[in-house]
């Protein structure tokens, strides 16, 4: 059994770890897009956690099981979706908190559709593009008056934050982020064994409002 | 309470059931594209389920709380996504009789990705044409020798059976199968919702093997 868990850790640490912060009420896809591309990715290791730990219900009623965030090892990634359960988020101070900590200790940060707005109340964007759902877009300027809002992109890169706009978006952004790091031909791979039609280009944003140039 | 619980109950009788069944090793997209797609439709109502309940762990290590298959309301639309948990699903004598009295009394029925080769080991799709991923589809015919099986489809309709190919064409066949029930218009504000080019023509299969014509 020594040996067995001696094997297990060993695997783990070799991994680059990705923390994903659920909460109440975030919305499914925005964050098993992301998950489903990752998943592809053998160098990383996903690790689901919330404030508090224990279950975490989607706005489509599916309850994850999620650890406590201060538990999961310490993540190079972290990743944030949207949802309607934000408008609570942003009012969570304890969790701004612990969302803030993890942030600034990792290397790199997404967010997808109104995650955004959580990441502009803790005020890591400040000074930095990002986007977000176009629906969404009043309610996440006024979550960040010092982040430069882009009203017109399907995902955004400032730095290490990458955004990305609404639900489906997360998709092409996080294929974009396994380009940057490993290659467009291995984010290619990745999309065509998820039989998945990627919109590369991150400024082309057909869900933008019209009256958007 | 009384009050305040019958009108619980009235709420949801007053809704479409949908049965989706989970199993280890599921794949996340797989099935939560489509629950995306069906948490837009106000009539639906979403119930998760497994053979016993209990937490089902996606192949993306995501665990998600199911009802046991019998405790779920009688569903008119029963879902199965794919993944590597249907080689060993497919050798589940107690899944697969759960699965087929649930399918045989739905009104439809929706598989994504290797989700068909379960169903086509319960028996309901033989005499149908039916589709699944292109690269499992090797494995997939094997699991049914009665059954029309598409090489060239995003998705596939016969009678009350919706087969779609690998993960991602599933969120478009939940779209097609809600512009079959509420009309294109409505499908394609869902999309829109959620920020999805949605490839719409069932017959486009864009990851066909080259040889396929």
């Amino acid at each position: 059994m020594q040996l067995q868990s001696e094997s297990i850790v060993q695997e783990s640490e070799s991994k680059i770890e990705i923390g994903i912060f659920l909460f109440h009420d975030f919305e499914s896809l925005d964050i098993f897009g992301p998950i489903e591309v990752f998943g592809h990715i053998t160098e990383y290791h996903l690790n689901y956690c919330s404030l508090r730990g224990g279950l975490a219900a989607s706005a489509q009623g599916a309850s994850v099981l999620t650890q406590p965030i201060d538990e999961i090892p310490p993540p190079a990634i972290f990743v944030i979706p949207g949802g309607m359960g934000t408008r609570q988020l942003v009012n969570d101070a304890a969790a701004l908190d612990a969302i803030r900590k993890r942030v600034e200790k990792s290397t790199y940060c997404l967010s997808i559709c109104t995650g955004s707005a959580v990441l502009a109340r803790c005020g890591v964007l400040n000074g930095r593009w990002a986007t977000s759902n176009k629906h969404a877009l009043e309610w996440v300027k006024s979550m960040g008056t010092k982040v430069a809002w882009l009203e017109k992109a399907r995902w955004c890169v400032d730095g290490k934050f990458y955004t990305s706009s609404g639900v489906s978006a997360g998709i092409d952004m996080a294929l974009g982020f396994v380009a940057d790091r490993f290659g467009r031909e291995r984010a290619e791979a990745v999309a065509h064994s998820m039989e998945y039609v990627w919109n590369s280009n991150p400024d082309d944003d057909p869900f933008a409002f019209p009256e958007v140039e």
